[in-house]
């Protein structure tokens, strides 16, 4: 079995040096100079059946996922969308099962002005896959690169946190539901909304920003090691969603701290541009928080109520450090 | 089990228009306008276990490999290469593997210019998947589109045919090989070489072009049905691989005229432009031999040495109607 450390050695086979004026390996996208002042960004995901879905998950929610993914990559680098391309590996097909997964594809698609440019569909003797690869548009200068937070930042994160990991456990028959209160947040775990609005608008006010599909803590420390520097974050500031009030205190930690699948962003931002932060929040109908600083140092640290550091049980997800029942499908990005 | 037609429905769900100065779904890339007189050329090909490769490839060719069927895309249609991206599901860990993969691939990566920006590692609970997407650059006016042939044009191919169709059935174990004269051919299956000089050099000579993934009859027809046109082609004009003489007529026309996974260039030029053609060739140490010319209607028709109709037994591989016994790994684009 793999160990945790594994993921690096993969890191170290393929993250190479790339030309000057590249972004390459270890952010939310590639970047590439495309013309005087702007960038291309560019983003892949692969969505194994079993590992980050279920075989009988719906069709359409599947399609908008899938994009959804990809697109909250190019969000958190505050780029706008260009086009997408599909690859899909399928056992067998279903026309019914196309026809849905189409669907749920092109209407975000759509809604985001990102058109399905072209792929590759093969038969897979094994389950079903999918590969997404977004293209997209920012300028050098205004990108949300992971290593531009300075110390002194505030951070920041969108929505609210814990709805997609609880689904999961839901779903997965882990959670009772005798009030069906938990049934709503299916939407959250399955339809989540890639934030391409607030991210372009964070340009020119945002240092640095990364979308959570692995987790606040684990997603944040990527930053933190980027940008060579520390986070305090302040527990009880993070919004929770309403619907996990009265479970567990440890679950909902566990939820809003490594959590995965939420797609919301967490971004820090100089002490000068809370009120325009605020502003655009308003603007977009985002709930947009404080939930911590930035400091000389590395690593993050949760402080409680009392401003005490806070023990966290699991930072997050690693793809191959853990085993097939710490990685039910819908957690792994 | 699936039938050939349903490869059609794929199409159906899949291709829809994109807004009017990208081209979409249906050619060797997708192309997106990025500056005046550049266009983004984007493709993206998905490599399976068991499917496109077996579990014993050297890790070597098959990263190699996995660049090379897209930089092949690129190549068909005139694009200088950016750059690409790189998704891995991987069953489990081994760093002997993944430095061996890392090396053929780099190696392609940096003789081609085409350095690996990004990508997405994930455990697989199957086989092995890979899926690379590649970003070029080219002139909109000089792009090498499917749908641009015209009747009265020559039919041109890059290199000699056969070559990989025979190494895969050697390797198959369906070919005996006692002169050990097969062997070398391997070379043409697991380290295909993409035209990409050849693809930039036909901008401007070239009216289509189309790289042979699926065979030279199939991925022809693709040129005949966009540009709406039939082909004569002669086929003792068709260049041959010369480890290939001595095999069984019937053998050696099907590797010709439907192997899979030969990577030269299928192209169609003015009769004017036959000179400059040749000239490029020798400037690149490519052969380019005239196979057929285009005429008014639908579809190919081969042509015996006496000018008559040859009945062609299988025109190319279909991805899902093949049963497993037609589809060994390697034949599969």
């Amino acid at each position: 079995m793999a160990q945790g450390g594994e993921f690096d050695l993969i890191r170290r086979h393929f993250s190479r040096p790339v030309p000057a004026p590249f972004l390459g390996v270890g952010d939310d996208c590639a970047l590439l100079p495309i013309r005087e002042g702007h960038q291309l960004a560019v983003s892949t995901d692969m969505l194994l059946e079993g590992r980050h879905f279920l075989p009988q998950s719906d069709p359409v929610d599947l399609g908008h996922k899938a994009l959804a993914v990809n697109l909250s990559d190019l969000a958190a680098m505050g780029a706008r969308p260009l086009g997408c391309t599909l690859a899909l590996g399928l056992p067998y097909v279903d026309d019914t099962w196309l026809q849905g997964f189409a669907q749920g594809f092109h209407a975000l698609a759509d809604a985001a002005h990102c058109p399905l440019l072209g792929g590759d569909t093969t038969r897979s003797g094994q389950g079903m896959v999918l590969c997404v690869t977004v293209l997209g548009e920012v300028r050098p200068e205004l990108a949300l690169r992971r290593d531009a937070a300075r110390v002194g930042d505030d951070v920041w994160v969108s929505g609210a946190l814990g709805a997609a990991d609880i689904a999961l456990r839901w779903l997965q028959g882990q959670l009772p539901d005798p009030s069906g209160r938990l049934a709503p947040l299916r939407s959250a775990l399955e339809r989540p909304q890639p934030r391409l609005a607030l991210g372009q608008g964070l340009c020119g006010l945002a240092h640095a920003a990364i979308d959570i599909s692995d987790g606040l803590l684990q997603d944040l420390g990527h930053v933190l090691a980027a940008s060579g520097c520390a986070a305090r974050i302040w527990f009880d500031a993070i919004p929770v969603h309403p619907a996990l009030q009265g479970l567990a205190p440890d679950l909902v930690q566990h939820a809003v701290l490594a959590g995965g699948d939420a797609y919301e962003l967490c971004f820090t931002a100089p002490v000068g541009q809370r009120a325009h932060i605020e502003a655009l929040g308003q603007r977009l109908g985002v709930a947009l928080t404080r939930i911590g600083s930035l400091e000389p140092g590395a690593g993050w640290q949760v402080l409680d109520a009392d401003g005490r550091p806070m023990v966290v049980r699991q930072a997050g997800f690693d793809h191959f450090a853990a085993s097939e029942q710490d990685a039910p499908p819908g957690v792994a990005p």
